[in-house]
């Protein structure tokens, strides 16, 4: 995790925002970031259910994507605005950027609750603390302040957003802090069996395509580099065609993971490392960036055997730096 | 879950045997079943660790599976015995069946604890509590009672325990207790993202077999039902070659799963089911059994065309009796 200190004043900050939310009058419009996630879409269904619940007048500006609508109603969904009216509250979730804050014009008296720590604390109120495994973390924790009854509905898509933004409990964002919270929400009811089937469904083009990236499976220098493509000719969804490196990486043995697939004109490469080596370093070399076990690159103008040739070469200076080779 | 009754006894029984564990003189030889999975492993080691940090002379006899391996210290093996040295203290975690419990015979003063429904309560001391997700949680509660400090590595493998025994807390049986339990084990230093890695690393065997499988993908009946089969020629353990059926069961639309593979002179199938559809019915009339989510049958003497329309017919039948076709 890189900058992820606790904001000293986290609770006293978002006491502040619980009693103004009650305070305020007019309409409260809770809206997150386009292309929005789990945590994203969790946080704030949770947020506006919670509103609701409470007796605001609340209203939920998002747009799901498919595999989240499973957690909202047709009647909660807000529609897109130009403009917001007089006197309305504007709560922003999960938003490290305000341009790419999704259907609402950042109008009114603005509330920013995300736990990226680039986000510039836009905004009238801001809580930004990115020692937060996912803003639904915050949200759990703005509930109860709050003071509304946790139900199987709120907590729910409060729960689902924890469960997406840690890998289901997995990544090393998660707490004994975060399973506590995930504990209470699981208490009011929550299905979570049913939730986490649900966030693992894919489509019959998924598996397809799985089954063909796993067919250019390549092992390099010992079995420490594994490899694979996305052959061409394979009809799937961006946010499906991205996740490969993801099953991949979990090749026994492998400290360096990189999986390539054409981009435009050029190719885009998708690496995870472990064992003393850093996947960041690799993708520097190849005109990228990232973090030390998870980076990527976009070379321009290359076919895939030059890309290949290109990523080899890099992970070799890399294996050797880190006294593989 | 079938049977998970609380045994109201609980605490009461699990707190004597703390008590004769700190009291009993002579060793303490701890063992699990035959073929360990992570909570025989986690749990019986978690427990040997915790007996040594008392100051008992504690053995542990256990083989865990090359997975597994990453847990335990070389030094920490006891080989099988054939016998027990007078006044030894046997205790036999998370093995529902006395003949299937590795490595030592059922000699001396006996306790058994377990968390499986159908154990026999053989030995001495018996606390078998179906409710509890894995013998790891109750191994958590011995631990709490026998007031031993918490350390990474006495807390690591008995999260490792409950992780195996709930699918990293995506099963039904993670309740809000098991949350609570983990976040304490978690806080005592356990590097929880190293371990979900650690068991989610496959051979590289394992990924070219699942893209053979996936080419075999299959849609029937609309997209309800998803099938895959094993193709013959691949080189792959018995423990991964059962597993696909959890990787098509999240096929998208599908509400049974079946996975097929040679088996000697016949087809085994594993089955899965959703949405009110039983893989227990399929199973059944295909001869095998199982539980409404998951079940299996055996054809013998069949080839695999043979086994698919079999396969087909009961299904289509079960999808009729739940209303689909």
């Amino acid at each position: 995790m890189d900058g992820n200190v606790p904001d000293p004043k986290y609770g006293e900050k978002l006491r502040l925002v619980a009693e103004v939310l009650k305070a305020v009058e007019g309409p409260i419009y809770i809206a997150t970031h386009v292309d929005p996630d789990g945590d994203a879409i969790g946080s704030s269904l949770g947020l506006y259910r919670a509103l609701k619940a409470l007796g605001k007048e609340a209203r939920w500006v998002a747009e799901p994507p498919r595999f989240l609508r499973f957690l909202a109603q047709e009647e909660e969904y807000t529609p897109p605005l130009e403009r917001l009216p007089l006197g309305a509250t504007l709560v922003v979730l999960d938003s490290a950027d305000p341009s790419r804050v999704a259907g609402v014009p950042l109008e009114g008296f603005v509330v920013n609750i995300d736990h990226h720590g680039t986000n510039p604390r836009f905004g009238h109120l801001a809580v930004v603390d990115p020692s937060k495994a996912a803003t639904a973390e915050m949200v759990k924790d703005l509930i109860d302040l709050l003071g509304v009854a946790w139900t199987e509905e709120i907590a729910t898509p409060v729960l689902t957003g924890i469960l997406t933004d840690t890998g289901n409990f997995r990544f090393g964002n998660t707490t004994p802090e975060v399973l506590r919270k995930a504990a209470e929400l699981l208490a009011s009811g929550v299905r979570l069996s049913e939730i986490t089937d649900r966030l693992q469904y894919r489509s019959p083009a998924y598996f397809k395509a799985l089954a063909a990236v796993l067919a250019t499976l390549g092992f390099h220098y010992g079995g420490l580099l594994v490899t694979a493509h996305l052959p061409e000719g394979l009809d799937l969804p961006e946010e499906d065609a991205d996740g490969f490196v993801g099953v991949i990486r979990y090749a026994e043995g492998a400290v360096v993971a990189a999986y390539l697939r054409r981009r435009g004109e050029g190719v885009k490469v998708s690496l995870r490392s472990r064992g003393g080596v850093s996947a960041q370093n690799i993708a520097l070399r190849l005109g990228g960036g990232g973090h030390v076990p998870a980076a990527g690159a976009t070379l321009e103008g290359v076919d895939l055997e030059e890309a290949y040739r290109r990523l080899l070469e890099a992970v070799a200076e890399e294996l050797r730096r880190a006294g593989y080779l």
